[in-house]
């Protein structure tokens, strides 16, 4: 019975529940981040690679029509990049300032 | 030309410097934690959740026999699941103390 649940198991349902778990994990501190608007310990350059690497899996999930690779990415790409531009926002009135 | 360029990036090179790019973004904090063993500022949820969710994912790339997936997920893994494992272990040894 348990060799027929296993047996039920597809890869997309595989490919739905990582991308929920990678996306849930990403969430609180995203959350976070957008209340406080607080970015000073993000890395500007690491933060900058990971938004454009989420970005560019989106586009290749829409390339090769994989919904889990464009659904967990498109909402990650919305939180990263408001993050992103939060960052950027902050860094440039840090340096007006100084 | 540029035309032409744009015609001569595939899918799977979208993909490969989508996986390098996340994967980067990850290195640095995963070696800080790696190297000072300090776990104290990760949610043990959370990054378990992370942590399957990125084993589903290389499960999912391997399903699909998709090599960047593969690749990106099997790099995260490893490193995930060794701060996991550090994760876990302070957080016996905490309880074990007090």
């Amino acid at each position: 019975m348990l060799d027929e649940a296993f047996k039920a198991i597809t890869p997309e349902m595989i490919g739905y529940v990582a991308a929920t778990l990678t996306t849930l994990s990403f969430l609180p501190q995203a959350i976070m981040t957008l209340k406080t608007r607080d970015t000073e310990s993000l890395s500007l350059g690491m933060y900058s690679s990971f938004t454009l690497g989420v970005l560019l899996w989106l586009i290749y999930g829409i390339c090769i029509s994989d919904k889990a690779i464009i659904y967990a990415n498109a909402v990650t790409f919305v939180l990263a990049s408001s993050i992103l531009s939060f960052k950027i926002y902050n860094t440039l009135r840090k340096k007006q300032k100084a």
